[in-house]
């Protein structure tokens, strides 16, 4: 198995094996990639930076040349949510590295991470609060076991705070000030919920908060991890240099010097507001959560299936109308998948979500509801989906009834819109079959694909006895035309 | 007190007395205005269908010339619902009438039309199904005494299936099935739903159903009301006449010709797929519905606060911090609001709802959440909640933190433009005074307000205390800037 994370401050991945449920890591690279370096004010990631990220990726890509495709998953954060241009990045990624990236949304990125610093501790200590300070984002999590109970991703890294607060390397005092103040603000919105949950345990993660820890122990400001003692010591020795270039301070890598100062300040910013005073390190993090949740997909604990539960849930769908247009979707999947390219798990999954999720919007208003229930799945946080798998199911949601979406598909990855499209006309199907809402079974169907030509089979009769249905079917071809595609019913 | 029904096919006012908790019905007039035949397929509202309306209205100003501002109730449905340039037509309507104009969601105009149908009805008859087939809508509602319990707007009515089945009159079998079966897909969707819950009357409102009833009644197709036997007989006769103009029935006016056809195949449509035989037929409607609901308002029973504690608990919203920062917001609002225009209960109640509603976005996600809220507010069905406070309340809600949403403020009605955004910025004050989301009392403090000059002044050495307001408010004379008011800090 393989894990990369491309983080806007730099790439990591692990190579591991299965053994017995426990994930053995094999091998473990990082690059200082400083893709979020980039990202200009107008939120394009420049050139200099994508070649950067494809260099290290085609050394990775060399690596893992052996793992099979559903084995490896790659990983992309902050800067590639914020990029307007990632899609085309991604794209040139993927050919470089013959395998998808998924972008995950900050809370997911968080549950991750909490997920990698998990297995990484012994398991004894009650509740947690990991902390992760990112390139572009920083995440706070606080959970107990291997379970995260608060995610939360804030709008502050390293890299983005060391352009804002520290341009080319200038340090003043003002400044450090200014830069510790705005993480409190960032911290202050979550304090009160996240101090009436308590923690028994601090612990950072990310090479930032192992940078500072490492320049408090080998100065001798603290035994083990960080100390607040630590953190003040080293400000003052951070505005005294006045510039990251003359900072010198046993235990700094060079490497690390640029973006020290203001992951400096972050990091004391949620210690102040926080009120810790220490701080230990764990060497867990997003890519090792990872592999831990692509073990547990491998074993059925998949944390997407108890998201649509739990989305189900919170807006009171009808779980029964969801299972009925989710069986028969299944089974009418089932007859075209091969010859049309859907003979796949993913495909399955996604027309499953799909069908459970389709009434999701009811929960807004029935005016327009797939439009409602499209805009719930895409902008929810849903533990264990990629933004693209989002986006998939949000697109089934949003086409299941009344006209295609086709200008929401034309945003869609090229190389999926085919297999989208598809899986929707499917669902559509399954939903008019189904638009009594009732227990009637459906009649046993023969469904057939050909090209862009689609031909439904009902027992000889049925479709005179159930006028209904057949005006049902005869609007979804006119319908279905838009997309060029046919619809025959015998 | 009077309330004015601009109806698809046709406007209707009602001039009433209020006597001891009872409406008492002074006057009652109604204009075939046909507002909905100017619609055309592109959701323009033609010029002709606009003149016609405003001369109506004219007259319908004469009437209700004497009565004061708050005690005149006018509500917009489907067609203007539907329209693109509603809001310059809605413009000129409120100048010729001299009374604002609420545009009604679906399912509101639903509750309106039960509580007007229940008022009419004596009080005994268990659960009610109410039908009203309006021009451009119907309802459907199931109820008991005065509270709906399901509402239904269903994309069926007389005029736009006049134009769609029997274009220019023609009326012929085949077309009358398929008007049958359109309407009959429409209620398919929502009759598990409405068989479950069950009724023990049936009762229609709108002219059309009276229309129907009469001709029921003077050829001795059921004794009163609308039979299954008469409509069907009603069909016959229809599509024999082949055209509307040849039409001719007893008890059918001339008028009401035109649009008989499509009214009798919806109804049709209804009473074959929800199994009923019969259905009597109610005097009440959406005109009285707005007066017993203005009464209600009148003496502290507005259905909007409970549309409000609805939504609360429906997304969990957290009660204490949206209570503290209405508080707030209400105390700034108090000493700015007569020099900034904002002394009348509407601004009050925007304000309040605002800041009750501002972190409803967090049940779907803390990235962006002011979106997330601002979409639930604009798309929720709100009961007694017109368009234009919905979007009132949802502008405040999306601008209570980050970037003021000039751009969709430039979309809001003109007139209100300048006071929705100064309460947008009290909102944002009182949000950041209570940032910390914790019981720390908020000190007294003065704002006053100069034009596009805000002044907000602290006791002498709290602001310094308090570091993290400090800065908040700093980044909000930022933001207020973009919108070109400044905000000073003592």
């Amino acid at each position: 198995m393989a894990a990369i994370d491309l983080g806007s401050n730099s790439f990591h991945m692990v190579v591991a094996r299965q053994a017995q449920g426990e994930v053995r890591i094999l091998e473990s690279l990082s690059e200082k990639v400083q893709l979020g370096a980039g990202l200009g004010p107008d939120n394009q990631l420049d050139e200099a930076a994508q070649e950067r990220a494809l260099e290290c990726l085609g050394r990775f890509a060399q690596r893992i040349a052996g793992v099979p495709r559903g084995n490896v998953r790659v990983v992309g954060t902050n800067t590639l949510r914020m990029a307007r241009n990632s899609n085309r990045f991604i794209a040139r990624a993927e050919a470089q590295l013959g395998h998808d990236i998924e972008v995950v949304a900050g809370r997911e990125e968080a549950r991750l991470i909490f997920l990698g610093v998990a297995h990484s501790l012994a398991d004894d200590a009650g509740t947690r609060l990991v902390v992760d300070i990112g390139g572009g984002s920083t995440e706070l999590i606080i959970g107990e076991r291997f379970e995260a109970t608060e995610t939360e991703s804030l709008h502050m890294g390293c890299v983005s705070y060391g352009q804002r607060f520290f341009p080319e390397g200038r340090i003043t005092e003002a400044a450090f000030r200014k830069a510790v103040t705005a993480a409190r603000q960032e911290v202050l919105s979550i304090e009160t919920n996240y101090r009436r949950l308590g923690w028994a345990q601090a612990v950072g993660a990310s090479g930032t908060v192992k940078a500072i820890a490492q320049v408090c122990e080998e100065n001798g400001w603290s035994v083990e991890g960080v100390s607040l003692e630590g953190l003040e010591k080293a400000r003052r020795k951070v505005i005294k240099a006045g510039n990251s270039d003359a900072l010198s301070l046993k235990g700094l890598r060079e490497d690390r010097k640029p973006i020290f100062a203001s992951g400096l300040a972050i990091l004391l910013g949620i210690f102040e507001q926080l009120g810790l005073t220490h701080m230990q390190v764990s060497s867990g993090a997003l890519r090792e959560g990872l592999l831990y949740d692509l073990l547990g997909r491998f074993s059925h604990e998949d944390v997407r299936e108890r998201s649509i539960q739990a989305i189900l849930n919170r807006y009171h769908v009808e779980r029964a109308q969801a299972e009925r247009v989710s069986t028969t979707a299944r089974g009418l999947h089932d007859q075209v998948a091969a010859t049309w390219g859907l003979d796949d798990e993913r495909a399955a999954d996604t027309l499953r979500w799909g069908a459970l999720l389709h009434e999701l919007g009811l929960a807004v208003s029935h005016s327009q509801f797939h439009k409602h229930g499209a805009y719930l799945v895409t902008h929810s946080d849903l533990p264990g989906f990629s933004r693209e798998e989002q986006q998939a199911v949000a697109l089934l949601v949003r086409g299941h009834r009344r006209k295609l979406p086709l200008s929401s598909l034309a945003e869609c990855p090229e190389d999926e819109q085919t297999r989208w499209l598809r899986l929707c006309l499917i669902l559509r199907l399954a939903c008019r079959l189904h638009h009594a809402r009732n227990d009637a079974p459906v009649p046993p169907l023969t469904l057939s694909a050909d090209g862009r030509a689609l031909t439904l089979a009902f027992p000889a009769g049925w479709l005179e006895e159930h006028p209904l249905t057949q005006a049902d079917l005869e609007q979804e071809q006119e319908y279905f035309q838009a997309a060029d595609y046919t619809l025959t019913v015998l």
